[in-house]
């Protein structure tokens, strides 16, 4: 039965490579890149460091392996509100609910800290940080101009540069509590505010300049 | 002459801190906090172990004391600036001024560099974040809100929360060009907006919300 055997096979070389991402994932928002070395990953993996090295070439693919699943993961929601909110037959409400969650997901502890994580290596492993900021901020903004330049078409919005929009808008929202969340972590920056109150202030500045004027 | 001598001896014991300083900034930055030693600061510094020791404690002092002076020159004059906008006769024209010249502040390369070494240790040396947070970005998000609360007295800017209004104000200014250079450093951050530009949108975004209302 070689097909059991290949997929037992599989199976157990997939279990090994999940936990090698685990104990990466873990060693590394605890002590650090440089702090982390692949014989701690391989024994807390509980598998041997030639593995680690089969599995991902080298510490720098495992950490680049590591940030790029998490942020499959915690842009998505986001990034589909963004793209629903072209249709909207409430602005101000559904602005203000996607801002809620906007600031939900990136105060999110596993986020700020994987945040922490590429920002200290940037100097050092650039690469990590560039995919780091296209795939979580630069998609986020590119989502939301693509989406105000619908709003302006269909007359909800001021005739304006969407991308300037866009960084207005997520910056009101998440600016602050995601400058505190660098320095103190998500969860004392978000019991800093009240969500939902931050986030109708920041919808009312932007519709104070961005709602088209009306004669 | 004891005196002479004591100067001497008082130049020497200055002289050596700060090569140590140097020494410490320059290998911090580039190598990391984790992955830069006492030793190698004190060779560096042309210095004994031991005097690198006597004059600061330890490794944690020793950075503390690089944060703080390198805070010391950096945020002074952004303040200034903020202060005497409380006095202002040009409201729209001072308050681009302050957005170019705080854009300009952040975005120099030693500061974007600092935080990032700030924000790396964060979860390690939480007392050094504390300290970097409270002397940067919430001493200036106090004095616009206290420069903000004086305008609304004079009229100038709608009765609003001041702080709220302080978040607004920085974030549309800052908010996405220091995001950036966080991941790409401050001199790609710069290189990527038109600083007077960038400034002149976000106080009309700032005053499309703030200025009074009137009939």
């Amino acid at each position: 039965m070689p097909d059991v055997t290949d997929t037992a096979t599989l199976n157990r070389s997939e279990q090994k490579r999940r936990a090698i991402l685990a104990a990466g994932h873990e060693l590394f928002l605890k002590q650090g890149y440089q702090g982390t070395t692949v014989d701690q990953i391989a024994a807390k993996a509980q598998v041997s460091k030639q593995t680690v090295y089969k599995q991902f070439g080298d510490k720098e693919e495992l950490v680049f392996d590591i940030v790029s699943a998490v942020l499959e993961n915690a842009a998505a929601p986001v990034l589909e509100r963004i793209a629903a909110l072209a249709e909207t037959t409430d602005l101000e409400g559904d602005l203000a609910e996607l801002a809620v969650e906007y600031l939900h997901t990136v105060l999110a502890e596993p986020v700020t800290q994987l945040r922490r994580l590429v920002i200290a290596e940037a100097g050092r492993l650039p690469r990590l940080a560039e995919m780091y900021y296209r795939r979580a901020p630069a998609t986020t903004l590119e989502a939301l101009a693509g989406t105000f330049g619908r709003l302006n078409d269909r007359g909800l919005l001021r005739d304006t540069d969407p991308s300037m929009a866009a960084d207005h808008f997520a910056f009101l929202v998440v600016g602050r509590p995601i400058d505190q969340a660098l320095f103190f972590g998500g969860t004392r920056a978000k019991a800093d505010i009240d969500p939902a109150h931050y986030a109708r202030h920041a919808v009312e500045v932007f519709l104070a300049a961005y709602r088209p004027t009306v004669y």
